[in-house]
Protein backbone atom coordinates (compact mmCIF):
# COMPACT_ATOMS: atom_id res chain seq x y z
CA UNK A 1 0.00 0.00 0.00
CA UNK A 2 0.65 3.60 -0.94
CA UNK A 3 1.77 5.76 2.33
CA UNK A 4 -0.67 7.72 2.90
CA UNK A 5 1.40 9.21 6.23
CA UNK A 6 4.49 9.28 7.25
CA UNK A 7 5.57 9.43 10.83
CA UNK A 8 8.68 10.67 12.29
CA UNK A 9 10.73 9.82 15.11
CA UNK A 10 11.98 13.25 16.85
CA UNK A 11 15.46 13.15 18.80
CA UNK A 12 18.06 12.12 16.50
CA UNK A 13 15.86 12.10 13.69
CA UNK A 14 14.58 15.29 12.80
CA UNK A 15 16.38 17.51 15.58
CA UNK A 16 20.20 17.25 16.00
CA UNK A 17 21.23 16.81 19.70
CA UNK A 18 24.44 18.18 19.10
CA UNK A 19 23.93 21.33 20.48
CA UNK A 20 23.28 19.85 23.66
CA UNK A 21 26.62 18.01 23.27
CA UNK A 22 28.31 21.02 22.86
CA UNK A 23 26.33 23.10 25.77
CA UNK A 24 27.65 19.96 27.85
CA UNK A 25 31.37 20.30 26.67
CA UNK A 26 31.38 24.30 27.26
CA UNK A 27 29.94 23.69 31.23
CA UNK A 28 31.93 21.06 31.91
CA UNK A 29 35.22 20.97 29.69
CA UNK A 30 36.98 18.05 28.87
CA UNK A 31 34.29 16.21 29.90
CA UNK A 32 31.01 17.15 27.21
CA UNK A 33 31.34 14.24 25.79
CA UNK A 34 31.53 11.60 27.98
CA UNK A 35 28.57 12.94 30.04
CA UNK A 36 26.42 13.43 26.96
CA UNK A 37 26.89 9.94 26.37
CA UNK A 38 26.24 8.51 30.03
CA UNK A 39 23.38 11.15 30.25
CA UNK A 40 21.64 9.87 26.61
CA UNK A 41 22.79 6.07 27.87
CA UNK A 42 21.01 5.99 31.13
CA UNK A 43 17.85 8.52 29.76
CA UNK A 44 17.14 5.40 27.17
CA UNK A 45 17.34 2.72 29.73
CA UNK A 46 14.88 4.52 32.32
CA UNK A 47 12.70 4.51 29.44
CA UNK A 48 12.78 0.84 28.87
CA UNK A 49 13.03 0.11 32.67
CA UNK A 50 10.68 2.51 34.28
CA UNK A 51 8.22 1.10 31.27
CA UNK A 52 8.96 -2.48 32.29
CA UNK A 53 8.45 -1.40 36.27
CA UNK A 54 5.27 0.43 35.23
CA UNK A 55 7.07 3.67 36.96
CA UNK A 56 6.55 5.78 34.22
CA UNK A 57 7.67 9.77 34.53
CA UNK A 58 7.41 11.83 31.72
CA UNK A 59 10.52 12.11 29.46
CA UNK A 60 11.36 16.15 31.02
CA UNK A 61 11.62 14.16 34.58
CA UNK A 62 13.86 10.90 33.02
CA UNK A 63 15.66 13.40 30.97
CA UNK A 64 17.12 15.03 34.56
CA UNK A 65 17.03 11.83 36.56
CA UNK A 66 18.99 10.57 33.97
CA UNK A 67 21.40 14.10 34.18
CA UNK A 68 21.44 13.87 37.53
CA UNK A 69 23.06 10.37 37.52
CA UNK A 70 25.33 10.77 35.28
CA UNK A 71 26.80 13.79 36.62
CA UNK A 72 27.31 11.94 40.30
CA UNK A 73 28.49 8.82 38.10
CA UNK A 74 31.34 10.91 36.69
CA UNK A 75 32.04 13.32 40.00
CA UNK A 76 30.68 16.71 38.12
CA UNK A 77 29.20 18.89 39.96
CA UNK A 78 25.40 20.06 38.71
CA UNK A 79 23.62 23.04 40.31
CA UNK A 80 20.62 24.53 39.30
CA UNK A 81 22.21 26.97 37.19
CA UNK A 82 23.61 24.34 34.78
CA UNK A 83 20.67 21.49 35.01
CA UNK A 84 18.64 24.76 33.52
CA UNK A 85 20.59 25.65 30.78
CA UNK A 86 21.16 22.28 29.66
CA UNK A 87 17.51 21.07 30.09
CA UNK A 88 16.89 24.58 27.97
CA UNK A 89 18.93 23.51 25.58
CA UNK A 90 16.59 20.57 24.23
CA UNK A 91 13.70 23.28 23.47
CA UNK A 92 15.87 25.03 21.17
CA UNK A 93 17.40 21.99 19.21
CA UNK A 94 18.10 22.04 15.19
CA UNK A 95 17.16 20.29 12.69
CA UNK A 96 19.39 17.93 10.52
CA UNK A 97 20.64 19.72 7.17
CA UNK A 98 18.54 18.23 4.56
CA UNK A 99 15.12 17.81 7.00
CA UNK A 100 13.53 20.87 6.29
CA UNK A 101 13.70 20.39 2.29
CA UNK A 102 13.18 17.11 2.56
CA UNK A 103 10.01 17.45 4.95
CA UNK A 104 8.85 20.47 2.55
CA UNK A 105 8.81 18.10 -0.90
CA UNK A 106 6.59 15.50 0.89
CA UNK A 107 4.47 17.79 2.02
CA UNK A 108 4.07 19.36 -1.71
CA UNK A 109 2.97 15.18 -2.50
CA UNK A 110 -0.01 15.40 -0.13
CA UNK A 111 1.73 13.05 2.46
CA UNK A 112 0.49 13.94 5.81
CA UNK A 113 3.81 14.25 8.41
CA UNK A 114 3.72 13.63 11.95
CA UNK A 115 6.10 13.17 14.73
CA UNK A 116 6.13 10.30 17.01
CA UNK A 117 8.05 11.00 20.26
CA UNK A 118 9.22 9.44 24.04
CA UNK A 119 9.55 13.67 25.06
CA UNK A 120 6.41 15.01 26.80
CA UNK A 121 4.03 17.52 24.66
CA UNK A 122 5.85 20.35 27.12
CA UNK A 123 9.24 19.41 25.59
CA UNK A 124 8.17 18.44 22.10
CA UNK A 125 6.32 22.58 21.80
CA UNK A 126 9.22 24.37 22.24
CA UNK A 127 11.80 22.56 19.42
CA UNK A 128 9.15 21.94 17.00
CA UNK A 129 8.20 26.21 16.86
CA UNK A 130 11.62 26.97 17.34
CA UNK A 131 13.08 24.85 14.39
CA UNK A 132 9.69 26.21 12.55
CA UNK A 133 8.54 23.36 11.62
CA UNK A 134 4.85 23.83 12.86
CA UNK A 135 3.80 24.49 8.98
CA UNK A 136 4.89 21.10 8.05
CA UNK A 137 4.35 19.05 10.87
CA UNK A 138 0.28 17.94 11.11
CA UNK A 139 0.02 15.92 14.36
CA UNK A 140 3.01 15.75 16.92
CA UNK A 141 1.92 12.84 18.62
CA UNK A 142 3.78 12.34 22.13
CA UNK A 143 3.84 8.69 24.18
CA UNK A 144 2.84 10.36 27.29
CA UNK A 145 -0.95 9.76 27.21
CA UNK A 146 -0.41 5.93 27.50
CA UNK A 147 2.55 6.02 30.10
CA UNK A 148 4.37 3.77 28.48
CA UNK A 149 7.97 4.31 26.02
CA UNK A 150 8.92 3.15 22.74
CA UNK A 151 9.13 0.38 21.52
CA UNK A 152 5.51 -0.80 22.95
CA UNK A 153 3.27 -1.52 20.54
CA UNK A 154 0.73 0.49 22.14
CA UNK A 155 2.87 3.84 21.19
CA UNK A 156 2.47 3.03 17.82
CA UNK A 157 -0.75 2.28 17.80
CA UNK A 158 -1.82 5.49 19.14
CA UNK A 159 0.29 7.61 16.38
CA UNK A 160 -2.52 5.29 14.50
CA UNK A 161 -5.49 6.25 15.92
CA UNK A 162 -4.41 9.74 15.97
CA UNK A 163 -3.86 10.09 12.35
CA UNK A 164 -6.85 8.05 11.51
CA UNK A 165 -5.10 6.54 8.92
CA UNK A 166 -4.42 2.47 8.53
CA UNK A 167 -1.13 1.19 9.55
CA UNK A 168 -0.28 0.02 6.55
CA UNK A 169 -0.40 3.03 5.06
CA UNK A 170 2.13 4.89 7.45
CA UNK A 171 5.88 4.86 6.82
CA UNK A 172 7.77 5.14 9.82
CA UNK A 173 11.00 7.12 10.33
CA UNK A 174 13.53 7.21 13.21
CA UNK A 175 17.21 6.91 13.32
CA UNK A 176 17.25 4.85 16.43
CA UNK A 177 17.45 1.02 15.33
CA UNK A 178 15.35 -0.58 18.15
CA UNK A 179 12.96 2.23 17.40
CA UNK A 180 12.28 0.90 13.63
CA UNK A 181 12.59 -2.62 14.94
CA UNK A 182 9.42 -1.77 17.66
CA UNK A 183 7.72 0.21 14.93
CA UNK A 184 8.13 -2.75 12.34
CA UNK A 185 7.35 -5.41 14.77
CA UNK A 186 4.15 -3.70 15.02
CA UNK A 187 3.25 -3.38 11.33
CA UNK A 188 4.26 -0.45 9.61
CA UNK A 189 6.13 0.24 6.71
CA UNK A 190 10.18 1.35 8.49
CA UNK A 191 12.36 2.96 7.10
CA UNK A 192 15.93 3.68 9.46
CA UNK A 193 18.51 6.47 9.06
CA UNK A 194 21.30 4.52 9.56
CA UNK A 195 23.68 8.00 9.91
CA UNK A 196 26.75 6.21 11.72
CA UNK A 197 26.76 3.13 9.33
CA UNK A 198 25.83 0.49 12.27
CA UNK A 199 24.56 -2.86 11.88
CA UNK A 200 20.88 -3.36 12.40
CA UNK A 201 20.00 -4.34 15.74
CA UNK A 202 19.32 -8.20 15.89
CA UNK A 203 15.44 -7.79 17.42
CA UNK A 204 13.61 -9.89 15.07
CA UNK A 205 12.28 -7.31 13.13
CA UNK A 206 14.19 -5.69 10.45
CA UNK A 207 13.52 -2.10 9.08
CA UNK A 208 12.18 -2.42 5.14
CA UNK A 209 14.46 0.21 3.88
CA UNK A 210 17.97 1.75 5.48
CA UNK A 211 18.78 5.36 3.93
CA UNK A 212 21.56 7.73 5.51
CA UNK A 213 19.28 10.99 5.06
CA UNK A 214 16.10 12.30 4.96
CA UNK A 215 16.58 13.43 1.42
CA UNK A 216 16.97 9.76 0.75
CA UNK A 217 13.02 9.46 1.48
CA UNK A 218 11.23 11.49 -1.32
CA UNK A 219 13.20 9.52 -4.40
CA UNK A 220 12.68 6.44 -2.66
CA UNK A 221 8.89 6.78 -1.92
CA UNK A 222 8.39 8.01 -5.67
CA UNK A 223 9.41 4.43 -6.97
CA UNK A 224 6.59 1.74 -7.32
CA UNK A 225 6.23 -0.08 -4.66
CA UNK A 226 8.01 -3.60 -4.90
CA UNK A 227 7.15 -7.10 -3.72
CA UNK A 228 8.92 -7.76 -0.64
CA UNK B 1 9.06 -9.44 58.35
CA UNK B 2 11.75 -11.10 59.08
CA UNK B 3 13.42 -12.71 55.63
CA UNK B 4 12.91 -16.10 55.27
CA UNK B 5 13.77 -17.06 51.32
CA UNK B 6 16.71 -14.95 49.93
CA UNK B 7 16.29 -14.51 46.28
CA UNK B 8 20.13 -13.97 44.07
CA UNK B 9 20.12 -12.57 40.53
CA UNK B 10 22.78 -14.66 39.15
CA UNK B 11 25.73 -12.70 36.21
CA UNK B 12 27.70 -10.21 37.77
CA UNK B 13 25.74 -10.99 41.43
CA UNK B 14 26.98 -14.64 42.31
CA UNK B 15 29.51 -15.44 39.37
CA UNK B 16 31.92 -13.56 37.66
CA UNK B 17 31.68 -12.58 34.15
CA UNK B 18 35.43 -11.59 34.32
CA UNK B 19 36.39 -14.95 32.55
CA UNK B 20 34.30 -14.27 29.90
CA UNK B 21 36.44 -10.70 29.52
CA UNK B 22 38.95 -12.28 29.45
CA UNK B 23 38.72 -14.80 26.73
CA UNK B 24 37.36 -12.38 24.60
CA UNK B 25 40.69 -10.42 25.22
CA UNK B 26 42.43 -13.71 24.29
CA UNK B 27 40.33 -14.32 20.48
CA UNK B 28 40.57 -11.07 19.68
CA UNK B 29 43.45 -9.48 20.85
CA UNK B 30 43.47 -5.61 21.99
CA UNK B 31 39.42 -5.45 21.17
CA UNK B 32 38.52 -8.07 24.16
CA UNK B 33 37.22 -5.17 27.10
CA UNK B 34 35.28 -2.84 24.18
CA UNK B 35 33.87 -6.12 22.52
CA UNK B 36 32.42 -7.47 26.21
CA UNK B 37 31.15 -3.86 26.95
CA UNK B 38 29.45 -3.57 23.80
CA UNK B 39 28.56 -6.96 23.89
CA UNK B 40 27.14 -7.11 27.75
CA UNK B 41 25.38 -3.59 26.61
CA UNK B 42 23.40 -4.50 23.53
CA UNK B 43 22.41 -8.22 25.69
CA UNK B 44 20.69 -6.10 28.10
CA UNK B 45 19.19 -3.56 25.49
CA UNK B 46 17.71 -6.46 23.72
CA UNK B 47 15.89 -7.79 27.10
CA UNK B 48 14.54 -4.76 27.81
CA UNK B 49 13.30 -3.72 24.38
CA UNK B 50 11.93 -7.63 23.00
CA UNK B 51 10.27 -7.48 26.35
CA UNK B 52 8.13 -4.29 25.42
CA UNK B 53 8.02 -5.19 21.85
CA UNK B 54 7.04 -8.92 22.81
CA UNK B 55 8.95 -10.46 21.10
CA UNK B 56 10.84 -12.93 23.83
CA UNK B 57 13.51 -14.75 22.83
CA UNK B 58 15.60 -17.22 25.48
CA UNK B 59 18.52 -15.34 27.04
CA UNK B 60 21.04 -17.48 24.98
CA UNK B 61 19.75 -16.22 21.83
CA UNK B 62 19.61 -12.70 23.10
CA UNK B 63 23.37 -13.62 24.14
CA UNK B 64 24.15 -14.74 21.07
CA UNK B 65 22.59 -12.31 18.86
CA UNK B 66 24.35 -9.08 21.42
CA UNK B 67 27.46 -10.89 20.26
CA UNK B 68 26.95 -11.28 16.55
CA UNK B 69 25.95 -7.46 16.51
CA UNK B 70 28.82 -6.46 18.51
CA UNK B 71 31.27 -7.91 16.35
CA UNK B 72 29.71 -6.68 13.40
CA UNK B 73 29.70 -3.15 14.60
CA UNK B 74 33.52 -3.43 15.91
CA UNK B 75 34.33 -5.32 12.65
CA UNK B 76 35.82 -8.15 14.36
CA UNK B 77 35.18 -12.02 12.94
CA UNK B 78 33.27 -14.03 14.14
CA UNK B 79 33.45 -17.39 13.25
CA UNK B 80 31.39 -20.75 14.34
CA UNK B 81 34.56 -21.90 16.69
CA UNK B 82 35.30 -18.55 18.41
CA UNK B 83 30.69 -17.97 18.69
CA UNK B 84 31.09 -21.41 20.36
CA UNK B 85 34.16 -20.71 22.45
CA UNK B 86 32.60 -17.45 24.07
CA UNK B 87 29.18 -19.09 24.52
CA UNK B 88 30.18 -21.88 26.16
CA UNK B 89 32.42 -19.48 28.76
CA UNK B 90 29.16 -18.87 30.39
CA UNK B 91 28.64 -22.03 31.26
CA UNK B 92 31.64 -22.23 33.64
CA UNK B 93 31.50 -19.14 35.09
CA UNK B 94 33.62 -18.63 38.53
CA UNK B 95 31.70 -17.50 41.45
CA UNK B 96 32.92 -14.49 43.49
CA UNK B 97 35.66 -14.80 46.63
CA UNK B 98 33.01 -14.05 49.28
CA UNK B 99 30.08 -15.89 47.35
CA UNK B 100 30.29 -20.06 48.82
CA UNK B 101 31.01 -18.73 52.16
CA UNK B 102 28.55 -16.15 52.43
CA UNK B 103 25.89 -18.67 51.04
CA UNK B 104 26.54 -21.44 53.60
CA UNK B 105 26.51 -19.27 56.50
CA UNK B 106 22.81 -18.18 54.84
CA UNK B 107 21.75 -21.72 54.90
CA UNK B 108 22.93 -22.88 57.93
CA UNK B 109 20.58 -20.22 59.62
CA UNK B 110 17.72 -21.83 57.78
CA UNK B 111 17.10 -19.58 55.05
CA UNK B 112 15.67 -20.47 51.56
CA UNK B 113 18.03 -19.65 48.83
CA UNK B 114 17.01 -19.40 45.11
CA UNK B 115 18.50 -17.58 42.14
CA UNK B 116 16.26 -16.01 40.14
CA UNK B 117 17.60 -14.60 36.79
CA UNK B 118 17.16 -13.56 33.15
CA UNK B 119 19.45 -16.73 31.94
CA UNK B 120 17.68 -19.65 30.33
CA UNK B 121 17.66 -22.83 32.38
CA UNK B 122 19.55 -24.66 29.75
CA UNK B 123 22.32 -21.50 30.33
CA UNK B 124 21.75 -21.77 34.31
CA UNK B 125 22.20 -25.43 34.95
CA UNK B 126 25.75 -25.99 34.00
CA UNK B 127 27.02 -22.83 35.72
CA UNK B 128 25.06 -23.92 39.04
CA UNK B 129 26.26 -27.04 38.85
CA UNK B 130 30.41 -26.04 37.53
CA UNK B 131 30.45 -23.32 40.57
CA UNK B 132 29.83 -26.81 43.19
CA UNK B 133 26.19 -24.60 44.22
CA UNK B 134 24.01 -27.15 44.01
CA UNK B 135 23.56 -28.19 47.41
CA UNK B 136 23.13 -24.64 48.67
CA UNK B 137 20.45 -23.29 46.31
CA UNK B 138 17.27 -24.59 47.16
CA UNK B 139 15.51 -23.43 43.15
CA UNK B 140 17.09 -22.21 40.39
CA UNK B 141 14.48 -20.08 38.64
CA UNK B 142 14.63 -18.64 35.12
CA UNK B 143 12.36 -15.87 33.56
CA UNK B 144 11.94 -17.84 30.80
CA UNK B 145 8.34 -19.33 31.95
CA UNK B 146 7.19 -16.16 31.73
CA UNK B 147 9.04 -15.13 28.24
CA UNK B 148 9.26 -11.56 29.74
CA UNK B 149 13.05 -9.83 31.39
CA UNK B 150 13.30 -8.26 34.56
CA UNK B 151 12.31 -5.78 35.83
CA UNK B 152 8.90 -6.52 34.44
CA UNK B 153 6.69 -7.11 37.59
CA UNK B 154 5.94 -10.91 36.73
CA UNK B 155 8.97 -12.26 36.73
CA UNK B 156 9.59 -11.22 40.84
CA UNK B 157 5.91 -12.55 41.12
CA UNK B 158 7.00 -15.85 39.57
CA UNK B 159 9.87 -16.20 42.38
CA UNK B 160 6.96 -15.56 44.86
CA UNK B 161 4.88 -18.42 43.59
CA UNK B 162 7.94 -20.44 42.84
CA UNK B 163 8.80 -20.79 46.66
CA UNK B 164 5.68 -20.03 48.02
CA UNK B 165 6.96 -17.71 50.60
CA UNK B 166 5.33 -13.92 50.96
CA UNK B 167 6.96 -11.08 49.39
CA UNK B 168 7.40 -9.59 52.33
CA UNK B 169 9.41 -12.33 53.64
CA UNK B 170 11.94 -12.08 50.83
CA UNK B 171 15.07 -10.48 50.76
CA UNK B 172 15.92 -9.92 47.19
CA UNK B 173 19.80 -9.43 46.49
CA UNK B 174 21.46 -8.18 42.99
CA UNK B 175 24.47 -6.14 41.61
CA UNK B 176 22.52 -4.70 38.77
CA UNK B 177 21.41 -1.02 40.43
CA UNK B 178 18.07 -1.80 37.72
CA UNK B 179 17.19 -4.66 38.73
CA UNK B 180 17.34 -4.37 42.50
CA UNK B 181 14.90 -0.94 41.83
CA UNK B 182 13.00 -3.03 39.91
CA UNK B 183 12.45 -6.17 42.97
CA UNK B 184 11.86 -3.22 44.96
CA UNK B 185 9.14 -1.28 43.17
CA UNK B 186 7.84 -5.06 43.35
CA UNK B 187 7.95 -5.12 47.07
CA UNK B 188 11.04 -7.03 47.88
CA UNK B 189 13.31 -5.86 50.73
CA UNK B 190 16.65 -5.21 48.74
CA UNK B 191 20.06 -5.72 48.66
CA UNK B 192 22.04 -3.88 45.90
CA UNK B 193 25.44 -4.80 46.10
CA UNK B 194 27.44 -1.69 44.95
CA UNK B 195 30.67 -3.43 44.26
CA UNK B 196 32.06 -0.20 41.73
CA UNK B 197 30.89 2.80 43.87
CA UNK B 198 27.68 3.81 41.39
CA UNK B 199 25.01 6.52 42.32
CA UNK B 200 21.32 4.75 42.60
CA UNK B 201 19.83 5.11 39.76
CA UNK B 202 16.96 7.60 39.08
CA UNK B 203 13.66 4.60 39.08
CA UNK B 204 11.80 6.07 41.96
CA UNK B 205 12.35 2.44 43.87
CA UNK B 206 15.94 2.97 45.53
CA UNK B 207 17.44 -0.17 47.29
CA UNK B 208 16.79 -0.98 50.93
CA UNK B 209 20.31 -1.60 51.49
CA UNK B 210 23.57 -0.63 49.44
CA UNK B 211 26.38 -3.17 50.37
CA UNK B 212 30.06 -3.95 48.84
CA UNK B 213 30.16 -7.43 49.04
CA UNK B 214 27.70 -10.60 49.70
CA UNK B 215 30.26 -11.15 52.58
CA UNK B 216 27.78 -7.91 54.56
CA UNK B 217 25.28 -9.59 53.75
CA UNK B 218 25.10 -12.15 56.97
CA UNK B 219 26.12 -9.69 59.80
CA UNK B 220 23.41 -7.38 58.26
CA UNK B 221 20.52 -9.93 58.37
CA UNK B 222 21.63 -10.33 62.02
CA UNK B 223 20.44 -7.54 63.16
CA UNK B 224 17.20 -7.13 64.43
CA UNK B 225 15.23 -5.24 61.35
CA UNK B 226 14.79 -1.24 61.97
CA UNK B 227 11.86 0.68 61.50
CA UNK B 228 12.50 2.74 57.92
Amino acid sequence: MKPKALVFDAYGTLFDVHSVVELCEMLWPGRGATLSQLWRTKQLEYTWQRSLMRRYQDFGQVTEGALSYACSALGLPLDAERRRRVMAAYGSLTTFPEVREALAELKARRLKLAILSNGSPAMLRPVVANAGLGGLITAVISVDPKKIYKPAPVVYRHAVERLRVPKAAIGFVSSNCWDACGAKSFGFRVFWINRSGAPVDALGAPPDHIIKGLDELPPLLAQPARTR
